[in-house]
């Protein structure tokens, strides 16, 4: 068996678009976005990639070219005659958060996602952050995945709460920020909001703080607190959140594996492919990290959270 | 030598007042606050505890008694014709940010610092936040301690921002909340920030950061960081970055260590100490804790940040 053979492969379904962005470092137009481009360039490090998502005639071939470098499978990419997809954001001062100057979803309105006869069989699924309608569509098509793991955002919370309820019910694994998952739980504790959302259903809840990393809330392994990793210089936040995803879901996939210390293990992965994402505008930085790069930055990880205990004569000398 | 003779004590300058707060789990009255209550109740959970601050005559007795009880020495407590400084604020859904509703100086206007002759030798000193120019008053009258760690807020950041910068200069350890460490350096990575403030002279950063725990930034050590303890129920948060900074100065002066491991552990420390404050309202739960009880959450925060390496063995597996 090669080694290529031993791995499973993760489906992606989700946007593909074009943003235009500003931050305090400056401002890009047009460039790859979307939540499939982070997700798909970042799993690739790890694994075979399998795209669902929408783009209309007028898709740079560039861009198209940039996705399918190494093992990001396009077959299930829909080209449809209209305009792609385009979110323009902005960060100011507070980079943690993008406030939205514009929304064109163009094709993307019409989408349904449609899995090619040969996807249906993967194995490690990633439901990104689309209408929750259209990730149950997804979870129709496919055959008895090994991992589900379910993104969402603020707008279907408010709107489209109960088949949001749906998703989350039937994934393995819920993948939120902080604001989202005070928003469904209605707590502002994000530790009784992973709870609730983890007596849904899922296995774990895994939630994204931006600067101060990710928070794992699982029925088997408790709670897990992963460090950001501490970066003097972000330039640009987009896609940190699918990029860490793409690390978590790519590294299981790659070892089909998702038991707890696999699991703690993604998590770190995710974290780091994400610190790269941020460094550059789009997926500058990240189209080009190795995963050599990857695993250094991973090992330093260790060294952020550790502390070592004191030697056992010092204790001698503690008062109570 | 007894177990007693070997620990350094600790020196504490800053505010001792009457709280009234608000928050969405209840109100309390004018029950004991100020940075001083918080630190000497949580370092007295490991060392001697020396405390100079002011009051008026209405501070009631009670509250004198809760703070004498165990290590607390009060020779340096001026009581003054007056009334007791008085704070009054409430915390809304985001329980991370109080709002001020009310702050009566009173007494605490015309104060300052007398150190008794045998509080001027005591090794480690907490410059507890108040005006910058009382901080730098209370470094004129200690001899050579070992390890200065100062706080301070946005209030000294906007007004009196080249005194504060002379104490943060002076200090071996500056003790900041992530807001306070943004605005001081004008960054809005905290990162850059931290290391703006090393550069003024301090060995070290301490960047505490609510339910987000705390980040260390070092000359010496690189960047550690600590999680908050995962809490589904924080009834009020007041006093818990003093908390922190009781059970931070109140480990190394116990160790008589402030070394970087020391200092790790001692983060640790304060996590554990102000995780049990938070748990209720004012002091009513950190004046109970034991050692035995932090000792037990100090143990609990090695599981939260563990992650094991995978398998040698498993490392065939893997493609690249």
């Amino acid at each position: 068996m090669t080694v290529a053979d031993q791995r499973s492969a993760v489906l992606v379904v989700g946007s593909l678009g074009l943003d235009t962005l500003k931050t305090p470092f400056g401002e890009a137009r047009d460039i790859l976005g979307g939540t499939t481009s982070y997700f798909s360039l970042a799993a690739r490090i790890y694994t075979d990639v399998r795209v669902v998502a929408v783009v209309g005639r007028d898709f740079p071939q560039d861009y198209r070219d940039l996705l399918q470098r190494g093992t990001v499978d396009l077959r299930g990419l829909q080209v449809m005659e209209g305009k792609t997809f385009r979110w323009s954001g902005q960060y100011r001062f507070d980079m943690n958060v993008a406030e939205t100057l514009d929304t064109q979803l163009n094709v993307f309105a019409d989408f349904h996602p449609d899995l090619p006869e040969d996807y249906r069989r993967t194995q490690y699924v990633f439901l990104a952050n689309i209408h929750p309608a259209l990730q149950l569509e997804v979870l129709e098509q496919v055959d008895t995945p090994k991992l589900v793991v379910a993104d969402s955002m603020n707008l279907w919370i408010d709107t489209t709460r109960s088949t949001l309820t749906e998703v989350l019910r039937r994934s393995d694994i819920v993948l939120l920020n902080d604001g989202e998952v005070r928003q469904y739980a209605g707590t502002p504790n994000l530790i009784a909001g992973g709870r609730a959302i983890l007596d849904l259903g899922p296995r774990a809840v895994v939630i994204k703080k931006g600067e101060h990393g990710a928070l794992l809330i699982s029925r088997d392994d408790g709670v897990f607190v992963a460090p950001a990793y501490p970066q003097e210089e972000v330039r640009d936040p987009t896609g940190a959140g699918d990029s860490f995803a793409g690390g978590f879901i790519g590294y299981l996939a790659s070892r089909d594996d998702a038991s707890p210390d696999a699991i703690r293990r993604a998590i770190i992965h995710g974290c780091a492919v994400a610190s790269f994402t941020v460094e550059d505008f789009g997926v500058r930085r990240l189209a080009d990290v190795t995963r050599e790069q990857v695993m250094e930055r991973y090992s330093t990880f260790r060294s952020l959270t550790t502390f070592v205990d004191e030697q056992v004569t010092e204790d001698v000398k503690v008062g109570g």
